[in-house]
C-alpha cells in the first residue's frame, strides 16, 4: 500500500476536507492533493469528481475558494484536487508564471531539463487513482473530471483519451487548443519539442479532429474573461465539436471573469451535473 | 458624499462581489472593506448583514472562504465584510498575533498609543453604516450582524449595544467573555487600561448581566475547536442568557474545529437565518 501522509483534515459540510501529501513515483517528489469526502454510510463506495487547477495554482485555491463542498454533500460525490506541477528544489522552474512550476500543462515532458519530474500525465492518469483507490472509499468505476483554464484543458484532454474512465467531463474557461495559443505554443513546445504533431495528444481540439469523442460535456466560460480571445478560444472548441458532430453543452456566461469567483458561481451546477451521470 | 476607491469587482452568483478603500476619519486609515451585492430590481433596497472577521484575518478571508454568495444571492441580503484594524505605517502594532493589527477587538482604545487609530468601534457602528448607505442600494433599517472568533465577540457587543439598530445576531465560536480569556484580557487591558469595569461594554456576558438583550441570537460552535475550553468559554454566554432569561440557540456542532471550513458549513443557514429576520 502507498504511504500517505495526512496533511491536515478539518470537519466541513458533514464531511472530512483533507489534504494530503505521498511521495510519488510518477515525478520523484512529493506531492500534495486535497480530497473531500461527503459523509456516507459505513462501506459505502462514492462516485468522485476530479478538479485540475490552473496556472500557478495548487491543490488549496480550489480546496479554499471552490465552494464546491456543499453540492457534494448534497449529492454524495468525493472531491479531488491535485497540484498542477512537481514542486521542490530539484525541480526545474521557469521565472514565467505559465511554464515550470505551477504550469505542468498535464503533459509527459519529453524534453530536458523538464522530463525527469513533470509526469503530470501519468501522475495524474495512473497514479493517483490508484492510491485513491487504496485510501478513499472511490467507486473507481464513476469518475467524473472538470478543471480550470489550464485545468480544464486538462479535464478536456484527460477526458477525451480516457473516455471508458470518465463519464463526465466539465470544464471552467479552459485552455481549448494549445496549438492555437501563446500559453499553449510555449508550455508544449518547452515541455515536448518543436514537433507539434507530438502536441496532438495534448489538445482538445486536435483530439476530437482525431475521433476523440466524448458523451457528456460541459463548458462554461466567462465573456468578460480577459484571456477569452487571446488563449482560451472557446469557439474553437464549439467548432470542432460541431465538425465532429459531437455534443457539447458551451455556456457563455455574461460578464464572468477568469477568477475562482466565476468558477464558484457555477460549481454547484457542475458538480450536479455530474453526479447526476455518475448515479449507479 | 465620501469618496470610495473601487479595488476590485466581481461578477459573482449573479451579483458583484466588491472590494472599496476609502480615508477612515475614525481610524485616521485608510479602511479596506468587501461588499456583495445580489442582483436586484432597479431602485431596490436590501437587508445587510455584516461580517466580523477573527484575529490576524482582513476582509478577504470571508470573501474568499466564507461561502455567503449563492444563500446572499437567494435571499437577496447584502453581505459587508470590514477589516479587522487599522492598517499602515504609521499604525502601532504588537509582535504577537493577538495585539494591534488585525486585532483591533471592534473597541475604541483609549490608552496610547493605540488611542489615536484603533477606534474600530466608531468604525463600524457609525462611519462604515453611513458609506454604505451612500454608494449601496442598502436598506439601513434591515440589518444583521454575525462573525467569528474575535468578530463574533465584536458582533455580539456591537448587537448587544444597538438593539435597534440590528434586528439578528448570530455568530460563529464567538469570544463570548473577553473579561475571562486570555485573548481578552491581553486585548482589553491594552487597548483601554487596567480599569476592568470600563470593559464590561466590550463583553457579551457582561452587556447581558447590566441589562442588554437581544430578540433573536444564533451561536455555532464546533466541539472541536481547539480554542473552546481556553479562550471561547461558549457555557459562560449559555449561563448569562439562561440567567437574564434572554432566548439564545446555542449548537454545539460535533466534530467541527475553528477554521473556515466550520464557518462555510454553516454559513447558508445563518445568512437564511438572517433573511428571515430582515423580511420587510
Amino acid at each position: 500500500m502507498a504511504a500517505l501522509e495526512k496533511v491536515e483534515e478539518h470537519r466541513s459540510h458533514s464531511g472530512v476536507q483533507g489534504v494530503y501529501r505521498h511521495g510519488s513515483t510518477s515525478t520523484g517528489t512529493e506531492m500534495t492533493f486535497s480530497v473531500f469526502v461527503p459523509e456516507h454510510e459505513e462501506g459505502a463506495k462514492l462516485p468522485v469528481l476530479w478538479f485540475l487547477s490552473g496556472l500557478t495554482c495548487t491543490h488549496a485555491n480550489v480546496t479554499e475558494k471552490g465552494e464546491y463542498r456543499a453540492a457534494c454533500a448534497e449529492h454524495g460525490v468525493i472531491f479531488v484536487a491535485p497540484d498542477t506541477s512537481p514542486r521542490g528544489e530539484d525541480v526545474p522552474d521557469d521565472e514565467a508564471y505559465d511554464f515550470g512550476k505551477g504550469a505542468g500543462f498535464y503533459v509527459d515532458a519529453t524534453e530536458q531539463p523538464w522530463a525527469k519530474h513533470f509526469r503530470m500525465r501519468r501522475y495524474v492518469e495512473q497514479e493517483l487513482p490508484a492510491i485513491l483507490a487504496e485510501h478513499f472509499p472511490v467507486d473507481i468505476d464513476r469518475q467524473g473530471i472538470t478543471g480550470h483554464s489550464m485545468g480544464g484543458h486538462g479535464a478536456l484532454t484527460i477526458g477525451l483519451r480516457n473516455p471508458d474512465r470518465f463519464r463526465s467531463v466539465s470544464a471552467f474557461s479552459p485552455i481549448v487548443s494549445p496549438l492555437n495559443c501563446p500559453w499553449g505554443e510555449k508550455a508544449l513546445g518547452g515541455y515536448l519539442g518543436p514537433d507539434r504533431d507530438g502536441w496532438r495528444e495534448y489538445d482538445a481540439c486536435a483530439l476530437i479532429e482525431d475521433g476523440s469523442r466524448l458523451e457528456h460535456l460541459l463548458v462554461d466560460q466567462g465573456t468578460g474573461d480577459d484571456f477569452l480571445e487571446s488563449q482560451l478560444k472557446t469557439h474553437l472548441l464549439a467548432e470542432a465539436c460541431e465538425k465532429a458532430g459531437m455534443p457539447v453543452e458551451i455556456r457563455m456566461q455574461p460578464g464572468y471573469d477568469h477568477s475562482y469567483y466565476f468558477i464558484s458561481s457555477f460549481m454547484a451546477e457542475h458538480v450536479g451535473w455530474h453526479a447526476e451521470r455518475l448515479k449507479d
